[in-house]
């Protein structure tokens, strides 16, 4: 999508690759919204440990990420020994995957990529192949993205005010992203529209992801805390909510996402407004039988008791003390020093709150799921 | 309330006055929950900078310092010349009066101390009654939130948990607090129960105060994301909501109170969780018909965009690099530099959602209140 960079607009994708350089080169999201730098690895550890890092997050883009990784690595090995460039595919395969250890998204994108490679006769066939794979895996994610948006497109009209939460946007995955996808094919033709971005605490990706995407695109937006939201709903000033999901369960319905996504579907159900999950098909879990088996991750504390930010050099209106010199990044406690938090990072939110799950196949209600199961790659 | 000073738990209230050096003693607020610090203003115009400055903030705490500012005013005057002195206590009392112009509670305080200093024949017995006035509001403000306290308690049992929304404590009153009225009650029973301090964004102070008030306490609390509630409903882990209110209508039992309460009370009526709210009958607004007719403060963008905190040496988690110096107060931007934010400061939740209101005089139903207007001090 795009970004503007010393007064000039550019087109990016999160993640791509420098065949040249046999490098992986991806916006270094630890810096956004504040700054926008790319970095580029120059090799696979050093893939791995920008996997580790969160220079790169998002389901789509760390997946995009492994499985150019797997093939930087694959191909940076020298030799034309079959079996031990296979064992150093698998060195490979484990460093990149020990870099997220819960994340399934890496797994799932190298297994695809070492499948195609195997195909190959010699260790060159099979680099090649490997990059030819990564290359297919990053493309499938952009055409899925885009396809949701194409579906989603519809439920977008002139002058509708949106919701969303957290951040499912391009920087999430290789472009486009899930959840805003209907928005950007949207305001590609032409349709105009104002997005209230959900601040999204404790990590703020409303706030700091999505606001910066839609700034970038010069989408009309604005971002509110997480708890305005029940506000605008009910003045009627909210038409739609779109959100992302971790994790959607094929055989229930089930949706889980971002904490806080589930509050915002109750408020949605109660004053009759749609509320729409988009996902990409890697999203849905098959196996599980129940959103209770789902397991909710519980993350550090300061999350909670602080935020990072950029300090400014703004006059205290809560003090009078004066701020300390601004620009640089600083995590600031706000909670009382001998409080400690909960902080869970997950919710699920049931079907009968769901209007719609936009899928790169069609938008689905959440209970047809399973029987659309062949359509969506699901079991047989 | 309790207030561990320099490892010694000693009683404070929020506001106090010291007779013989005419001044208003007040906690600092704005330093709270890094520093704990009390300030005396010399004068009334001292007086009403505190609480323009917010120094001291809540509506009982303001209209208490608003009361004291009177009486302090008016005793500083020299001279006998009582018409020179209404002059004088007309001045103070539009100074103060102009520091927070459009809280109610400075205004009422102050008609009540006037309305009883006018008894007095000289200016001397003025000067008497207009101190007497002061501290009578303050007791009766201290009073009223224990009344709440005792009738609140039978809703607090062992083993429960309780959700509350921002800050409605003792440090928005002279002391005790409305919501936490019923949890200090069954504290001081030796009743065990465990509260969730909803974060509050943008101004956290269920963060910063609640969490501070229950931290002096030992009440077993933790800090949640505003996000965080909807989960811990649906696992069954909140047994009571107990909120303030900023504005109480008396015809319709609907009430404002801080954004995001209306959201809590949707979620609790969803998950069968009984939803309080705990007011003084100061709060009760007995002339609205609609709560579509209570204003709705839009407060500053930069609330939203950023945060206020201490700046610590935590290692960066989400960024490689390093926090500048530690202990000093500081505003980061969080929010994407080049977007805009919408902070409304309050909504307002409908009697249907409310199981009851906490009052002085007992507990009633939200649309029992015009029933019971004469117990409540309103009108006949």
């Amino acid at each position: 999508m795009n970004v503007t960079v010393n007064g000039r607009i550019r087109r990016y994708c999160t993640v791509s690759f420098d065949a040249r350089d046999n490098r992986v080169v991806l916006i270094d999201q630890r810096l956004l919204p504040h700054e926008f730098k790319t970095v580029s690895t120059p090799d696979f550890r050093a893939t791995a440990a920008a996997i580790r890092e969160m220079v790169v997050r998002g389901a789509g883009a760390i997946g995009a990420t492994a499985a150019y990784g797997l093939a930087q690595g694959a191909r940076a090995f020298r030799g034309r020994d079959l079996k031990r460039f296979r064992q150093h595919v698998s060195r490979v395969f484990e460093v990149i995957k020990a870099a997220r250890p819960t994340a399934i998204d890496p797994v799932n994108a190298m297994l695809q990529v070492r499948r195609q490679m195997n195909a190959g006769a010699t260790v060159e066939e099979q680099q090649m192949l490997a990059l030819a794979a990564a290359e297919e895996f990053a493309r499938e994610d952009v055409e899925h993205c885009r396809a949701i948006g194409q579906h989603g497109v519809k439920l977008i009209r002139n002058g509708m005010k949106i919701l969303t939460h957290c951040n499912a946007g391009w920087l999430a995955f290789v472009d486009v992203g899930s959840a805003t996808a209907p928005l950007y094919a949207a305001h590609a033709l032409g349709r105009k529209f104002h997005v209230f971005c959900d601040e999204t605490r404790p990590r703020s990706q409303g706030a700091t992801l999505t606001a910066w995407e839609f700034a970038q695109e010069n989408i009309s937006h604005q971002v509110i805390a997480d708890s305005a939201a029940g506000l605008l709903f009910s003045r009627g000033e909210i038409d739609r909510v779109i959100v992302g999901s971790d994790r959607t369960l094929g055989r229930t319905g089930e949706v889980a996402n971002k904490i806080g996504t589930y509050t915002k579907a109750v408020l949605a159900k109660r004053h009759g407004v749609p509320f729409y999950v988009a996902i990409p098909l890697s999203t849905i879990d098959w196996n599980l039988k129940s959103g209770r088996d789902i397991p909710i991750e519980e993350r550090d504390e300061s999350e909670v008791l602080g935020a990072w930010g950029v300090l400014t050099g703004i006059t205290a209106t809560q003090s009078a003390v004066q701020s300390p010199k601004p620009g640089r990044r600083a995590y600031v406690r706000v909670a009382n020093p001998t409080s400690r938090a909960l902080n869970p990072g997950f919710d699920v939110t049931p079907p009968e709150l769901i209007t719609g799950i936009i899928t790169p196949a069609g938008i689905f209600k959440p209970e047809e799921l399973w029987a659309h199961r062949r359509l969506l790659g699901g079991p047989c």
